[in-house]
């Protein structure tokens, strides 16, 4: 039984149906390299993977945005390819070019990963949402989070990023049976990953699909909503009340079935949502979340307030936290910021 | 006045109402790099804009894939970057990394351009139109092109072709008026270069909006939709009964009001459109282009069959030309378009 919503975290009260004023706030990648005592803290970890991995380190980057800005939530400081890397996938982070892996390009090659591997890696990821969670005020929520499958796969068959994820979808055209076991895999050792983090203290989780709008519908279908229906369905059987936002980016005209279909509480809306489609038919169905151009957070001015002001008069009345529509970009000033988070209170 | 449909090439009678079975068929891209005999005369042109630009040399590829797989159309062999090309930005097309620009980063450096400068270089684009057309058998049509101003903007701005448009978007953000001066720029040079491709003999239009998906609302209000409308209503002007194709990539759920503000005469559907909206609200207001997965052909075999077939099923009885939905890439095997054209033919 969830409390009644007056005890609950402000983060959470959309989720048992309250539509507040002002909405909640968070920002995807809210902890990152925008801040200098983020910076500073990357430096003296060394590697991205080290600082991922070390609870000390990765809970004080979790609580920096906290402590400056006083989000509602707190989003555990961690990378989608924790997971391949867990699996036991060669996973490196290059300095201004983002990740890199040893690709997996075929059914044989699973061979190299192994779930019961991962155990000692989550092992120190669930212990930093413990420490986060021990500090944080009880008013500020925390968030747990995974890449979904589908994203997931196309770093790990891609070996990096990519414009079309042409590798994961080619072998998916090529051998969706083998495909469908490296997705089951992602499935049952994400469901491991976040059961983890809510045992840990985690009180919401986000599932990141940031690949999943170049599948054509059957495809969508296939890789994308019915895995993210298999991983918040094995979350729930073990933890039932807990709050799933799933973040199906560039899903365009495809979220209502997305939002209707897996199962999720509430959809991360990316930039390109259209205000009406997300106050509109997304809002009647579940909770919203988004969706401010990042870049406006960067120009910040008379341009931002506006849009943010739009936005806000849309979600009136409706289940909704504010976001960006995708992770804030390094060269963000924190003022810009700081004056977002001053303007979404003042509503 | 049209002719009536009976008159008609096959690819334009869509556009005169008619649903035809098999319904036409071309590929963006069809004239490229997985054709052996497209690399051979690249090689010969040295540069690509040299291809570009020599008329002997466009028109012999433009009509390669016509002699090989019987396209209904061909579409003019040329590159959306011909526009800054000619307006007099650096361009430079890098092996294997794409296209290379010196930015234009501010109002200021607009003074760069020349629209009057263009001339020349087109003049070279209507002699290839006008070669082709005359090669051409009377029932293939020609198909003439250019950029959507926002997505050139993209790369004149960017310098390079890039996942997020971030420059672009950040200077819209900053300096919406400076930036309006470079839409209108290229609105009115790409509406001469329109205009000159169809006195030179191109048959119809198709305007590629490549980058169109990663706007806001009211940012692809402004820099996507009111743009082309004006560029549309500017050909339209000179030329009433040219059909005229928008490929907005990624708009996703704002496909229907830009068909529907933009006075376009058919929508290129990119490969994320669920068939039930490319077959039905887009197909009941427009003619539909689409729009089988590149990778998918890349595949080829069953998945490929099937895919086709519930493409061709989910259209019967709607004004549709058969394409992709985005274009050929190079790894294609020719024989599997071969097999395309076969399958879309039979039914």
């Amino acid at each position: 039984m969830r409390p009644p919503a007056e005890s609950l975290p402000h983060f959470l009260r959309p989720f048992a149906g309250e539509a507040t004023t002002p909405p909640p706030i968070w920002l995807m990648r809210q902890a990152g390299r925008y801040l200098p005592e983020y910076r500073s803290v990357r430096e003296k970890a060394g590697s991205f993977l080290t600082l991922c991995y070390t609870p000390e380190l990765a809970s004080e980057v979790t609580l920096q945005p906290i402590r400056r800005y006083g989000f509602d939530a707190a989003i555990l400081f961690a990378d989608i390819l924790v997971v391949p890397d867990a699996l036991g996938q060669t996973v490196a982070f290059v300095e201004g070019e983002g990740p890199r892996l040893e690709p997996i390009r075929a059914d044989a090659e699973l061979a190299r990963l192994n779930v019961s591997a991962t155990r000692s890696k989550y092992e120190r990821v669930f212990e930093t949402v413990a420490r986060v969670r021990q500090e944080l005020s009880r008013d500020v929520a925390l968030i747990g989070f995974c890449g979904a499958p589908w994203t997931v796969a196309t770093y790990m068959v891609g070996g990096q990023g990519s414009a079309d994820q042409a590798a994961a979808r080619a072998w998916a055209y090529r051998d969706p049976r083998g495909f469908q076991r490296l997705i089951d895999l992602l499935v049952e050792t994400s469901a491991y990953y976040l059961g983890g983090q809510v045992k840990a203290g985690a009180q919401a989780l986000q599932i990141f699909d940031s690949w999943a709008g170049s599948l054509p519908d059957d495809e969508f279908q296939r890789w994308v909503i019915a895995p993210t229906k298999l991983l918040v369905d094995r979350v729930k059987a073990q933890h039932p009340t807990i709050p799933i936002i799933g973040f199906p980016r560039g899903a365009g005209s495809r979220a209502a079935d997305y939002v209707k279909q897996t199962g999720v509480d509430g959809v991360g809306c990316d930039t390109a949502m259209p205000l009406s489609v997300m106050a509109g038919p997304l809002a009647d169905a579940t909770v919203v979340q988004g969706n401010l151009d990042p870049l406006l957070l960067v120009a910040g001015g008379e341009a931002m307030e506006r849009r943010v002001a739009a936005i806000l008069a849309a979600v009136t009345g409706k289940r909704f936290i504010f976001n960006l529509g995708h992770g804030i970009v390094p060269q963000t000033p924190p003022e810009h910021v700081a004056r977002l988070v001053e303007l979404v209170r003042k509503t």
